[in-house]
C-alpha cells in the first residue's frame, strides 16, 4: 500500500467575494512534503482559458509549450529553489529544443493536469519530461532540453548545490 | 465581525508527486459558497508565467485581457453557470470594448489575484469590472463590455434565467 | 488629386522559390491612401494567424494590443529612430493605458491593416491612435498612452530631439 | 547563375503617410534566393514583435511553433490553395508533433525569414520542416507532423487534387 501523499505547491483559484471578503482569510497553501522516492514528478493543474483556444475548436498546439514551461516551473519550485532564484544567482536553463506529441485535444474551460519529470539532470544539460492529461487521458507528451547558462547567456555549468538539488530526485 | 467566507472555485496548484502517486488522493475541489451579499467579487489567483514576461522583464500589457476573461470565466461558473456552458446554450458574451489601466509591474513567478465584479448586468449588454493585484498591490484596473449574441453572433437578449442569475448579485 | 505614394517600411512576405519561378504572379501590393491631412499615419499590413484565432472562430480580442504595439513599432521606425533605438538610450514608452473597441471579427488568413497616429505627443506622456480595418472595414479602434520612461522604469521626459521627431508630424 | 526572382506571397508592411512623401526613400526590399534545387520552398519574412519576447529579452521558445504555422500557411497559399480554402472544403492538416532545435537568439524588431518546406507529402500523414533565420545566421530548425482529418476531426485522405498538389514540387 502506498501512502497517499498529499501535493506541495501553489494553488490558483477563483471564487465569488462578498463585499466584506478579508483576504486574511484566504489561504491558498497546500502543505505537502514527498521525500523518500528516487523518482519525483510534480503535478500542475491549470484550467484553458478561452485565449489558449483556436478556430478549430481546440487548444492551440503552440500552447502546450507555455504549460510544460509551467510546469518545469513548479517542479524547480517544488525541489526548493524556483527558477526566479535560479536566475537571481546567475544561472539560466536555457531551451535547446522542444518536442511534443499530440494525442488528444483540449477544450476552453476544461482542467488540465501537466506531470512534470527529470529525465536527465546534468551538470551542463537539463531535460525534462512532461505528461499532459486531462483527468487520466493522455493529451499530449513532450520533453525540453536545456543547456546550463549565465546571466551573459553563455554555457557555464550548474553550482554544485543546484546540481545536488536536481540529482537527488 | 465579518464571517470569514471560504471560496468557492478550482484551485490549479503544483506539486512533486512519488511514483506512487494515486490521483484518487488529490482534490482540488474547494466548496464556498457566498450567498447573501449584494455585492460579490469573484477571485482568481494565478502565477505569472515566463511567456506572459517580455523584454522589458514584466508582464506584456497584452496578457492582462486574457487574464480578465479568465477572471470573468471564474466570475461565471461560481455564479452557477460556466461560460462553458452559456456558449453550449448559444449564449455569447462578445468582447465590445476593453479597457486597462496599469498601475504597478508584475513579474515572472509572481502570485497575482484578479478580482471579478459585474459592473453592468443588462439584457443585451454586460460589464464586468477587474482590479488585479499582487498581494494589495494594485498592478492594473479594467473593465470589459459585452453585447449578448447567439451561436451566428447577431444580438439577442439574455434568456431570462440567465438574466436572473447574473443580476442576483 | 493626391499622388499614388508607395509605402515606406518594412515589408514582410513569403513566397514559394522553385526554380520554375515566374515574377508575373506577383500581385501582392500593399495598396494604401494618403489623404489630404496635415498628421501622419502609419500603415501595417499583416496576416492574421491561426494562433490569433480562438474558439469562436474569429481572432480573439486581446491580440489587437499586439497589433497595435506592431503599429505603433512601424510608426517610430518609420519617423526616423526606432523603438529598440529609443530603448538602447534608455527611453522607454511604458504603457499606462489601453482601449480598444470592437466593430468587426477578423478571420484567419485574412489581410487587416493597422493603421497607426500619434494623438497627443508630449514630453511626459505620449498617445497614439490605431485604427485596424480590412480593406476599408473598420474591424477595431483603440488608443494607447504612454508615459516616458528611463531604463530603470522611472518618469522623465524625452530627449529633445526625439520631443522634435514626435512633433514633426 | 541563378536568376534573380522576386518573390511570390503575400507582403505586410509598414510606412508614414505624410503628404510630402517621397517614394525615393523606400527600400525594404526582401531579399531571396533560389538555390539550384529540384525541391519548392517559401519564404516568409516577419518582424519579431515585442509581445514575443520574454524576460530574458529575446524571443519566447514558444513563439516559434507559431512561425512554424505562418511559414506553413504562406507554403500552402503559394502552392495555390490557401489552408482556409482547406477548411472550407472539410480537409484539415491536424498537428500530431512538433519538434523545434533552437539555435541562436532572435530579438525585438529584428527581421526574421521562416523557409518552409515539405519534407513528407502524405496522403494521410503531412511533414513540414522549418529552417528559421536572420540574414543568413541560423535560429531555430524544426518540423511539424500533421495527420489528414476532417471537419469532424477524423481521419480522412486528402482529396486527389491535393494531394497532387503537395506532391508536385
Amino acid at each position: 500500500m502506498c501512502p497517499q501523499p498529499r501535493i506541495r505547491g501553489a494553488f490558483f483559484g477563483g471564487g465569488l467575494l462578498p463585499i466584506s471578503y478579508q483576504p486574511s482569510a484566504v489561504s491558498y497553501q497546500v502543505r505537502a512534503r514527498v521525500v523518500d522516492n528516487p523518482n519525483m514528478e510534480s503535478l500542475t493543474e491549470l484550467r484553458v482559458r478561452y485565449a489558449e483556444t483556436d478556430a478549430m475548436g481546440i487548444v492551440h498546439h503552440a500552447t502546450y509549450p507555455v504549460w510544460m514551461e509551467l510546469g518545469r516551473s513548479d517542479f524547480l519550485r517544488e525541489l526548493g529553489q524556483s527558477y526566479a532564484e535560479w536566475e537571481a544567482r546567475g544561472v539560466r536553463l536555457v531551451v535547446n529544443e522542444i518536442r511534443v506529441r499530440f494525442r488528444s485535444p483540449a477544450r476552453y474551460d476544461e482542467l488540465v493536469q501537466v506531470r512534470t519529470s527529470l529525465l536527465e539532470p546534468g551538470r551542463r544539460r537539463v531535460v525534462f519530461g512532461y505528461r499532459i492529461e486531462r483527468d487520466g487521458v493522455l493529451l499530449a507528451e513532450g520533453e525540453s532540453v536545456h543547456l546550463v547558462a549565465g546571466s551573459d547567456n553563455r554555457a557555464r555549468v550548474l553550482p554544485d548545490d543546484l546540481l545536488t538539488l536536481i540529482q537527488r530526485p
